[in-house]
């Protein structure tokens, strides 16, 4: 066969690039700008892991004359998805533009179904159509990337399928939104309230205008569907995690969580269940000193792990910006060259262009780890059935027989104080109870809950948050 | 062609398992039987994520009548490496056997050489062999995997050569050794010298009978120099390694640390110099408390690497044992199934067994993650050429003028004094001066202890361990 002739021959030293790499980049903001300068700047050493000649072919952006040129010459440039998609040059679509909806979702959907490669940093997306996106990949015999959707400067999607991939995972959990995680420290250490320092965060720039989806844990929740689909061979869907935000966080929440060796976290955690059902939820949680976990300070991300053999894991890393997300999606790059290669080699002789299908072939991993047609379905659940120690607050007016009135509640809903303390004291304004608990299942706590915000004395709404164990991490 | 209408059709949901991988397993101790019991216990979850059926199919042990058996019938043991190098039906090797030595030198060198792919966790063997082995994989077109060998726990090899593949390394530090951070963390908190220390360490099985490589620092320097190769593209070079051990580490080291909030570890770390030459190291060293990696307790590892566009990141997992062992064993596993699969679809309708020789257009990622013929020598250096402050104990007879007579010395070498503490003080048993310096090279310290240690008044020669940068992980 003149191919594997023409391959043995060039196993002594081949010269480098080989395979031909031609991207359409969608987006060129924070993020395509970002890999269009890792490409430039460390393109030497990329080629050599590569052994491939990786170029930007063109470049989709709203508005060509606007568009930050850089090394991308004008007539790069072009305004419609279709001229990516059809374009037969390019074999790999990067998709840097964001949002669960159009563009970005036909954009990605037609790419894999023109039989393009397609490297896309976009949780959202993925969150809410993973399972058909993983599906159309698979039956085009496409890969689809998504390394960048998750904790940029954490591999954590090469992690889970490759590195620990002969692991049955029994739970994952970790702090995975930059911005909100930044407002907690800075609330511990400045002592300052929420909204001050939501506000000094958007002045940096560490947060959006509009902040929603990162303080009210969407985004973590976007990054956590596509963990559980990953260790638990369930499709994605973040309509199920419980999502609570860091919004009612206080100062003295975070004071008292000291008290007791603990930090404040927005941590995002799915675990197996004892009945197989995965248990999927983002709140804020009081993480103890002893986990590696609460040391993840101001806009770093961190995910622990436990898998049957290789016991415990942690990675710690930077969550977003331009250049952790850039080195993610030059992982996806470099994953793709390699499946590209030979493949590549082996036609090279006779078609001198790149060609948009992968070869038949080439050895794809599923999307989510096993095929999408495996992935089990309305097996995930809520943080209803978490079980653990919980930290209540309540907002009381101090008028005595408060505390009996809420033992007895807590008793019927077998809720077990562990420790019970009240701040202040005043005839005139409210004072704060909160009540650590022994471990109990998180809807005992919620309907306990429900009842103390029936008492008249009882303030607001009851802040609840769950305690990691110490041990967890163990 | 046929291979490709064959393929195309079994795209829509393929039948499992695909690929047979038939491995011959040389060593049935803690590592070969981690690995046989994890396929077993994870068969359904390793089909699904390989696509392959992967079987063991004979294994190399001394005495097959003493091997214990458990899945492996008594007609799969051998007991020459022959009898694994020459059988055509075995595609994997895995090599469990351990020392840099024979038989686990010429068992992997033959194996790639006879075209088969190897796993190896044998640091020992990658460290003093890995630039010959890596060109003869290399050459015969076959891969060469070793995720075990460093960190099993920690997938550091896929995470260096993949995951952050397109980064620039500037740096690379950690705990690489189990046993000597349990020694260091048990004498920290018992307060019990090492030679105790050790003595239980060894009555509990976490310490070899004979444990030098361990506590001398040369089982970490074998794991350094893989690492050192992957991330600046050199040839494993374990002689140019300034390695110091444990030993001289004492209580009174672990306490005075501990009052400028740092712990004592043996760190190996790895940079690059400003004039491109590689520096590496393992010695213990003081770890402030704000750096992840002071925290890495028992027999954990710890790793911390800067790239430079990922920015920092640190990951934390066991680092031996069957389990975790395995675990990255299975990684290499699961690896070789991807690249085995799609060649091995393309042909298995002409052939039902399976092959030795892996397919011509496999593409194989290069050893150390650049070609073996591309990887510098001669490049690397040692802990002279460190540069940060320093720490340094002297044993002196507590006479008046010693401070007198240090002073200068150290000033002549261009050593400044942060600190000086005396502890103790007695006109007939020695005492100890501990010395922080600011920061400055390996080299000037070394020649100033050297003219130290020639003080009459001081006795025993002088320790000397670097601190890490509180600022290095930020």
């Amino acid at each position: 066969m003149n191919s594997r002739s023409h391959q043995s021959s060039s196993t002594s030293l081949p010269p480098l690039p080989r395979t031909r790499i031609q991207i359409g980049l969608a987006g060129m903001g924070t993020v395509g700008g970002g890999v269009v300068k890792m490409l430039e700047k460390n393109a030497a050493l990329i080629a050599q892991r590569s052994h491939a000649d990786i170029r930007i072919h063109s470049v989709l952006v709203r508005d060509p004359l606007k568009a930050r040129a850089g090394q991308i010459s004008p007539a790069q440039f072009v305004k419609t998805p279709q001229e990516l998609i059809e374009n037969q040059e390019i074999n790999l679509i990067i998709e840097a533009m964001g949002g669960h909806g159009d563009p970005a979702y036909s954009l990605v959907k037609d790419s894999l179904k023109a039989g393009k490669a397609v490297i896309t940093a976009n949780k959202a997306l993925l969150a809410h159509h993973g399972l058909e996106l993983a599906r159309i990949a698979e039956a085009n015999n496409v890969p689809l990337y998504y390394e960048a959707s998750v904790a940029g400067g954490i591999p954590i999607i090469k992690l889970v399928r490759e590195g620990l991939g002969g692991n049955r995972i029994s739970k994952i959990l970790g702090i995975m939104n930059g911005t909100s995680n930044y407002i907690l420290s800075t609330m511990e250490q400045s002592g300052a309230g929420f909204a001050e320092v939501l506000q000094q965060a958007q002045d940096l720039g560490y947060a959006e205008s509009d902040p929603t989806l990162d303080i009210g844990g969407g985004d973590a929740a976007h990054k956590l569907a596509l963990l559980t689909a990953l260790c638990f061979g369930c499709a994605p869907d973040c309509a199920q995690i419980t999502c609570g935000g860091i919004e009612h966080v206080t100062p003295e929440d975070i004071a008292i969580a000291a008290e007791f060796k603990c930090r404040i976290k927005l941590v995002a955690q799915a675990e197996r269940l004892h009945d197989g059902r995965i248990l999927q939820m983002v709140v804020p949680t009081l993480v103890p000193y002893d986990l590696p976990l609460a040391h993840v300070g101001g806009v770093l991300n961190g995910i622990y792990l436990r898998g049957d053999f290789v016991g415990s894991s942690f990675i710690e890393g930077r969550g977003a910006g331009a250049g952790p997300t850039a080195s993610a999606i030059l992982s996806d790059i470099l994953d793709y060259a390699m499946l590209r290669g030979g493949a590549q080699q082996d036609v090279q002789q006779n078609h001198t262009s790149a060609h948009a299908a992968p070869p038949a072939f080439a050895p794809i991993r599923p999307v989510f780890g096993v095929g999408a047609s495996r992935l089990t379905t309305g097996q995930t659940t809520g943080g209803l059935e978490w079980y653990g120690r919980h930290y209540i607050r309540l907002r009381v007016m101090d008028r005595p027989g408060v505390i009996a009135d809420i033992a007895p509640i807590l008793r019927d809903h077998l809720v077990s104080i562990e420790s019970l303390i009240q701040r202040g004291q005043s005839e005139d304004d409210p004072v704060s109870i909160i009540i650590l608990t022994h471990a109990v299942k998180g809807k005992n706590i919620a309907d306990a809950v429900h009842k103390l915000a029936q008492i008249p004395a009882i303030l607001q709404s009851p802040m609840v948050m769950p305690i990691l164990d110490a041990d967890d991490e163990g």
